[in-house]
């Protein structure tokens, strides 16, 4: 049983799926607020105090933290311990996704699993399908983990390769819905969920028509409350949620002065509430 | 000219194709040795130790060196520490090639290429092209530097969706020759290469009949001398090069035991021989 051993965060016995939903349930929330420090935006704090402080002040808004491991590697060995100060700032109660976009073959993608599941401790972690099933599988053994397959993304180039139409069991459909169905038969374990951007809510629509009951993480959310709402009506499971909402320099950035921390509040105070709004919508049939 | 500072190892205005045409002549090399550490076979030798070993025993056989970040990561900060004393033992006209597999959107696809090209200071990487162009120009951007785009690799499941047949200017092809395409078309600084893997020669012909001009970095070279003459002969260029053949496993653990250093340099020196040979077979035709 070599992965019980060392977690840092989660020696709780739950998992992924378990924790998202209790963190969601408390905080009434299917924000989650990605931690991606920028220090040209810091006048000065510490990272990790920076991140410390937003987190003090959000984490009764939110269902998961994401941090953005990019922005650590940039900052170096400090980033790493940064990093390391952050997950630990987290409470237990609240999931950890690692926005890594990890893939690699074999004994490769067995050593990123173990850096973030084991060595960070994370309790969920994105990861790019191009190398298939096998290089996925151990990311997938880790059955109390959740595991996010980078599906659709919102970049203006998305479409070069993951909108290319290919054949799959008799059908015609863009590349992304074939990794989303093969993301449906990973979900052995129900550990599995997508990426899907907010930019299309098309395509959030489809990929929970292919998907009913997998979590979909939305990042890149930001203030524009239009597409927010289309994305969040779009993408609701049938109990109405199913969503992660992820929104990083809008909240983290939201004040950039010594009030970061209480801007930060109210800027994911104002999205948690603005997707609430949008979820009751959805569920109250509207009048003709 | 942001780029312009803090390079830890490259700062000889010479850019990654240079060096690599430098280093390959110089040591009679297309081999390039992956630094993989495992620390379950190092038998307590320190990671950074070990390779520093490793690296004074083959600096005068190979065209590069290629650190994978994932078994760095899995040691947590330790390895990062490790993987900074590894990289400053690599004599400075020795090119290295990050495996990394990076790939993300935006202002995190620009944080990775900060992370790697100038944190670490390494000449090159490998990047994930599932994000499509906007996801990888961050890369791109760093002319001097080299990009090795994901293309096939040779695990049993690389073509759940690398061999899916899609269109492509009128011409229907798998996804992978799609990649390496685009892949060119990227090139315009020329400092652009494809990953592909040994397995299946024929992928490497076709690799090489898009791309001729690129070099191809083929991991996961093992002890097999008959792939390996399939490989080198079917991945050459026009002038019996382009190839960076990649060995890890079997020239680091070679010999399991004190004489570790001399086991990677016979392996080494074994390897890069006989890609020599293969070289000089395919140079010279065949008689009737």
């Amino acid at each position: 049983m070599r992965r019980q051993r060392g977690w840092a965060r989660t020696a709780t016995g739950r998992t992924f799926r378990d924790k998202l939903l209790e963190a969601s349930r408390r905080n009434e929330s299917l924000l989650c607020v990605g931690l991606d420090p920028d220090p040209s935006l810091l006048k000065g704090t510490p990272v990790a105090t920076f991140l410390q402080a937003i987190i003090d002040a959000t984490r009764d808004l939110v269902c998961a933290y994401k941090p953005n491991l990019a922005f650590y590697e940039a900052l170096g060995e400090a980033g790493w311990a940064a990093l390391r100060r952050t997950l630990a700032a987290i409470p237990a109660h609240i999931p950890v996704i690692a926005d890594a976009k990890r893939g690699d073959i074999g004994n490769t993608a067995a050593a990123y699993a173990r850096a973030v599941f084991e060595v960070l401790g994370c309790d969920a972690m994105t990861v790019n399908p191009y190398g298939g099933e096998d290089a996925v599988e151990p990311f997938l053994e880790y059955e109390e983990k959740g595991v996010f397959v980078w599906c659709r993304s919102s970049n203006p180039s998305a479409g070069d390769f993951q909108d290319l139409v290919v054949e799959h069991e008799g059908e015609r459909r863009p590349l992304w819905q074939v990794v989303a169905l093969r993301a449906r038969e990973w979900n052995r374990s129900g550990n599995v969920g997508l990426v899907v951007g907010a930019t299309y809510p098309a395509h959030l629509a489809e990929a929970r028509a292919l998907c009913p009951g997998m979590p979909i993480l939305v990042p890149g959310v930001g203030a524009q409350e239009g597409s927010l709402r289309d994305a969040v009506q779009a993408g609701l499971d049938a109990a109405g949620g199913g969503l992660i909402i992820s929104a990083s320099r809008s909240v983290l950035y939201a004040a950039r002065d010594a009030e970061y921390a209480l801007g930060a509040r109210a800027a994911a105070l104002h999205l948690r509430d603005l997707i609430n709004r949008y979820r009751q919508e959805e569920n109250v049939p509207a009048e003709a």
